[in-house]
Parts: structure tokens; C-alpha cells; sequence
């Protein structure tokens, strides 16, 4: 087993190192004494491994990771210092007081993710201790990316860019939006992609492409997105449908992947022969709102202010009622941040006043939804630098013509 | 709109009646006045839409779907008979209201899967509510599928007979597990998988496919499984690595897809050329022990009576260190209950004591693993009828030879 695993990238121990010391100094401020982090996402983010485990990290000190399963794989994946195998809370416990931890009264938990069964069990093995949400500081604290960090989105970009590339080649007139939404997860999967995608928020779920063609575009989802699409059952109601794809519309490809968990997010509008005027008006004005972003945007802004100009510049146009979503599918945001989930901080949306800093990652995404045409657009990552932001995805800015 | 959404598969409406009947005398039998009903699967399972929405079900009486996006849809994919619209909790409070339903006190929750702040919110909001765990129910309930239930189940496993027919004629040696995984990923999309795969315990994820070639079928991962794999990256590390096939070594395929939300899933050893003699022994093994299970399967026995069978049979043998994983990657179960989850009751395990029940699928999991050679075994599901077990999967249970 060695042999597969030492040939894993693993997560450089300084970025474990120094990720858990930026939380240790949060931790202080906040007055706890140590906190468990339980979710897969952090887990992998503070202890470079997501093997079935329970990581405490105390205010100082090393952190210990207690391991249910599978253990040596965790100890070949995670560079922290203690690594102990573990089976039930019982062992837990007993690991904390081995290191001393016991005396502790102020934890945190990821309260906006951890269930509530979960947390009642905690609360019985460790009926001493004080709990506290720490969700908020782990997310902001993984807002801000690492040099490291940001070359696993622009691999992520990479992969994209080549899909977007190739399924230009494939689409055809009459190929159903699934088939399509197949050839791109045949390509991700042959360029590496890890194979989720993963939400924080509760009950948002994704596929890993979005593929919709004409009025399919228009149709609105349980997601919290300017798109949504029909899919092919209410069970998932969202994405490609057998619905075949016609000429001189617009196809719009919402496709992401991740490399090393980190994820790139990307929006282009395809099309069979020509759109409509109106609906390459629309287009064009997209690509303008990039421009306007890369123009305005820089550390020091607020993610309201940004949000404000843009949407200013929108409404000085006809296409208010279509911008990012129609109707009940309107979406209140113009970009997230991006990283090892897709709805990180920031948010680019009125009730969100966070000014933008070095190292952020940002996908904006302004689209125009037409009801029963379609939806037209382009998303871009991009990377908050000390002087501006530099565009991460690679694919031209254009209507990708067939 | 209206029309591509009429166009879908809905949840039948006396499906949906009977659901909610059965569930109501649960809440009765459990002294409870009403349930919210939040998570996105059990949505499905009473109100036929994951629209984002609230559903309350009081002890009798019409339930409540409030919903915050998308309305028309939801409207659309549910037949229930009360669906308003809304946004807020305010709004769901007002609801209840107008039906009567606020002077209820002994009220319902998913606490298995409901995250703790989102429980905070809820209390905040019914200060006056007695909150109860009802996921046990839920679970319970979902465990015995109808007719209809069982019919999309049987969809899901042609798509899969479809799948191992045609990647057997794709796999060649010197291709990536990831290529292979890509080729599986693009027809289960083009045949209509709904594109994601669900399961019901924290942290547990599950990539649409494992394709585990020689050694990588020994590495234990996460999964709470016989079987893990290597994966590509310590951020999801399970399933297809960019290792190339060989000649004579076990290709195990683990195998996912879903129709309107019923999952069937199956696993099946290929080789290019021969496999090893001690291997080929372990395969037919796990053929013998689902000739076994139909045998002894028929509704009165027990999950646990079921697994002590399997076990004594697999004492007798030399394999008993390989069955169903290796050191510490051995699964504590032989197969699972399946449905809108992967993960559903019944658990075939000692510790499940429930009885065997018509209208009962399970997947039954016979694995061998051998380190640094590989996985072996098959995965078929089966419908417990009025008088034994149906199998479900229709794919011949040989290797598969390429």
C-alpha cells in the first residue's frame, strides 16, 4: 500500500503548519481552549488528510488527529506530529486526556454543518466542556488562499479549459444536453478530476456540469445559482436533460473540477451557427461586467461596493429583468469565493460588507436569463493579488461558436 | 416553462398519499402533533420535489409544503394539495398558523442529518415546540419500497447491465483507472443517471464509480466499505487513480447510477486475460454466497441470522482474513438496504437485528480482498418478496473477461 500512497501529493506540511497556527491565534481571540474539527472539508484543509478521524486542535500545542479508519493511510497522507489510531469516543476522550487536553472547558464544533445527533453524543462523552461555533472562523480563514492553494485552482483551470476545448469539437446539433454533460465528465475524470464537488451549505447539491440549451437555461432550481436547469427528474432538478440541442441558441456550460480538493469553476456560452442580436447584446455585456470588475476590483473594496457598481452599470441598460436569473430565479449575488468547496467566502452580494484582500479567490458570474431563449454569460475566476485581480480560468472571453 | 417541466417523471400522487398516511401513524404511535420534514431526500420521499422548501406533516390532517424556490416548479412536481409560497421563517410561522397547526407542541425533526444551527434557528423561531428525533422513523419507513419504487430501482440496474456490457468492449491494458471511470461516468449520463449519488451518514462520500485494478483494490479508505481504492488525491481518496491496467490482475467495478432518485448499484470483477487460480477461487466463493443468500433469504429471518450464515460459510474456508476487506479495511456488514440513499436500512450485520420484510432491496457484498494483489467478489441487489428474493441486477454474476 505504501508504495500508491507515497505517490500521492500530499499537502506541504508549512501549509498545515501554518494553516493551524492562523487558527490557533483565532482561537485565542476567541477565547477558546481547543476545538474539534469534524467535517471532511476541514479535516482536509487543517490536517492535509480526510480519512474517517476526529482532529483536536488545542489553542497552542500540537494538534492530535485520532483515527478511526484507515489509519496508515492517514499517517503516509497527513504531516502533523500525532497521528493515533482510534475506535469510538471512548478513545477520544482517552487520547485528550493523554495529551493533556481534559482541563479544558471552551470548545468549538462546526456548528453550521455538524448534525444535531452528532453534537448531543459529543456533548454526553464530554459533558464538561462549553461549546462554541467556530464555523465562521474556519471559513474566513480559508478565504484567504496560499500561493499553494491557488496553483491547485489554476490546475483546476487548466482541466476546464481543455474541456471547453474538446467539447467544442463534439457538439453537434441534435446530441442531447446529457450527452454532452457526459463527454465533459469523461474528460475531467481522463484529466484528473478528483470526483466531487463539494457545497457546505445545507441540502445544495450540484452535478458537476450544468448543461442548458435554450429555454432549458431559463428554468429555475432549488440551487442558490443564477442557473439551474431541468435535469431529467425531480429528483435532481437541475442540469442537462434529454432535451436535444438545436441550432442558432444558446448552450450554456457551467463545468467545474478539482485538483487536490481545490476547485475552478467556469461558465461559457456555446452555440450551433448564430444567436440572436439581443441575446449576443447580452453576451457582450457580460464580458463588459468582467472588464468593469477587473477594472474596479482591488484589495480595500467591499464586496457590497462591487456588487453596487455593477448592478448600477446594469441598470443603466434593458437587461435589469434578465440579469442573473428571471423572476423567483434571481439569483442576490454576482460572484462567490472558491477553494476547497464553491460556495466560499466572499460573497459578492448587498448584505455581505467583507473588503476584498490579497489572496481571495473569486468567481464572478454575470449571466442574462431570457425566459424559454436561454441563459447567456461567462464566469471567470479570478484571484485577488495586491494591486488587482488576475483571471485564473484560461478560455476566451467569447461566444464558443461550433 | 411549464412545459419541459410536465414532461418529467413524477412522483405518483397515490405514492406520495400513502407515504404520508404511513408516516402519520408513526407520528401517532410516537405521542407526536406534527414533523418538519427539511432534508432534500426525505423532501422527495413525501412531497415528490427538492424544490427548496419546508414540508410540515401533522399527525393527520393535509401536510404543508412551503416553499422558498423555485414555487411554480414545486408546484408542478409535488402533488400535494397545499403548497404557498414563502421566504423566511417568519413566513413559515405565518404558515403554520393559517392551518392550525401553532398549537401543536411535540413536533418532529431529521436529527440525524439536520445541522445544529439550523436546529438553533428552528428553536428560536418555536420557542414553544417539544423537539423529538425522527429519523429512525423516516428511515424505517423508506426501508420497504412500493411497486413503484422498485420499478425505477430496475430502471437504474439496466442502465448498469448497459454500463459493464459496453466498457467491457473499452477496457484495454495501459488504460487509466480514471479513463475507464470517465467511460463509465459518460454512459450513465447519457442513459439518464440523474448525476449524483446519495448518502445519508455524515461525512460519507461516494464517487459514481470505483474502478480498482490490481493493488488498488486492497487500500482501505473513508468509505464505509469493503472496498476504497486509491483515488487520485488525498481530498478524495477513494476509487479510480491514474494507475494503468494490467494483464491477468482483477479489475473490480463498483458501479452507481439513479433513476428519479432510486440508486441500484453493483460491483463486478473483469480481467484482460486470466486471473491467478487462488483469485479465481475467491470470485466463485462470492458466487457460492449468493447462491447462499438466495436460499436463505425469505422475509421472518434476520439481518444478523443472515450475516452469522455468510460467516460460518466463510469460516470453513481459507479466506476468512480476505472476506469482505483486509486488516483494517474490513466492512463489519455484507450488504445494505437501497434506495433514494445508498446507505438505507436494512444493514446485513450482527448488530441489526431487524427481520427480514416484502418490499425490502438490499445489496449483497461478498468481497475477497488480498493485499497488494487486489478485489474480487460481486455486488447484485435483491428485492425480498412474499416468499424469498428476487435479484434485481441482471448482469451474468462471472468475471467478466475483456
Amino acid at each position: 500500500m505504501g508504495g500508491y500512497i507515497k505517490r500521492m501529493e500530499t499537502v506541504p506540511k508549512q501549509e498545515i503548519e501554518s494553516r493551524v497556527r492562523n487558527f490557533q491565534v483565532r482561537l485565542q481571540e476567541m477565547g477558546l481552549e481547543g476545538a474539534f474539527i469534524l467535517q471532511n472539508v476541514d479535516l482536509y484543509y487543517f490536517a492535509g488528510t480526510i480519512q474517517s478521524s476526529v482532529l483536536f486542535i488545542p489553542c497552542q500545542d500540537d494538534p492530535v488527529l485520532i483515527v478511526q479508519k484507515a489509519f496508515e493511510r492517514a499517517r503516509h497522507e497527513s504531516p502533523l506530529k500525532h497521528i493515533i489510531p482510534a475506535s469510538g469516543r471512548g478513545q477520544i476522550k482517552k487520547a485528550l486526556k493523554e495529551f493533556g487536553f481534559l482541563n479544558f472547558r471552551r470548545i468549538g464544533l462546526e456548528m453550521d454543518v455538524l448534525p444535531v445527533n452528532l453534537f448531543s453524543r459529543y456533548r454526553q462523552t464530554f459533558p464538561e466542556f462549553e461549546w462554541s461555533d467556530i464555523s465562521d472562523a474556519v471559513l474566513r480563514l480559508r478565504m484567504i488562499k496560499s500561493p499553494y492553494e491557488v496553483e491547485q485552482i489554476r490546475r483546476a483551470a487548466e482541466i476546464l479549459h481543455k474541456g471547453y476545448m474538446e467539447i467544442k469539437e463534439i457538439i453537434r446539433e441534435g446530441m442531447t444536453e446529457l450527452e454532452v454533460d457526459g463527454h465533459l465528465a469523461f474528460i475531467a475524470r481522463r484529466e484528473g478530476h478528483m470526483g466531487v464537488l463539494r457545497m457546505r451549505a445545507w441540502n445544495q447539491e450540484m452535478t458537476h456540469a450544468h448543461v442548458l440549451s435554450g429555454g432549458n437555461g431559463a428554468i429555475p432550481s432549488f440551487l442558490d445559482s443564477p442557473h439551474g436547469g431541468r435535469g431529467n427528474t425531480p429528483a435532481m432538478a437541475q442540469g442537462a436533460s434529454f432535451r436535444r440541442i438545436e441550432k442558432n441558441e444558446p448552450i450554456g456550460i457551467d463545468y467545474g473540477v478539482g485538483v487536490n480538493g481545490y476547485v475552478a469553476d467556469q461558465f461559457r456560452t456555446l452555440v450551433v451557427g448564430d444567436l440572436p442580436d439581443e441575446l449576443k447584446r447580452a453576451h457582450d455585456f457580460s464580458v463588459e461586467i468582467h472588464s468593469l470588475f477587473v477594472e474596479e476590483a482591488k484589495p480595500g473594496i467591499s464586496c457590497a461596493e462591487l456588487y453596487r457598481i455593477v448592478l448600477k452599470k446594469v441598470q443603466r441598460t434593458g437587461l435589469k429583468a434578465y440579469f442573473n436569473g428571471y423572476g423567483e430565479g434571481k439569483a442576490r449575488f454576482i460572484g462567490h469565493g472558491l477553494g476547497l468547496e464553491i460556495d466560499e467566502y466572499p460573497i459578492l452580494t448587498l448584505r455581505f460588507d467583507q473588503r476584498l484582500e490579497p489572496g481571495m479567490v473569486i468567481a464572478l458570474e454575470p449571466m442574462f436569463v431570457f425566459p424559454d431563449r436561454g441563459i447567456l454569460g461567462l464566469e471567470d475566476d479570478y484571484l485577488v493579488t495586491a494591486t488587482g485581480v488576475e483571471r485564473l480560468t484560461i478560455t476566451d472571453q467569447t461566444v464558443l461558436k461550433l
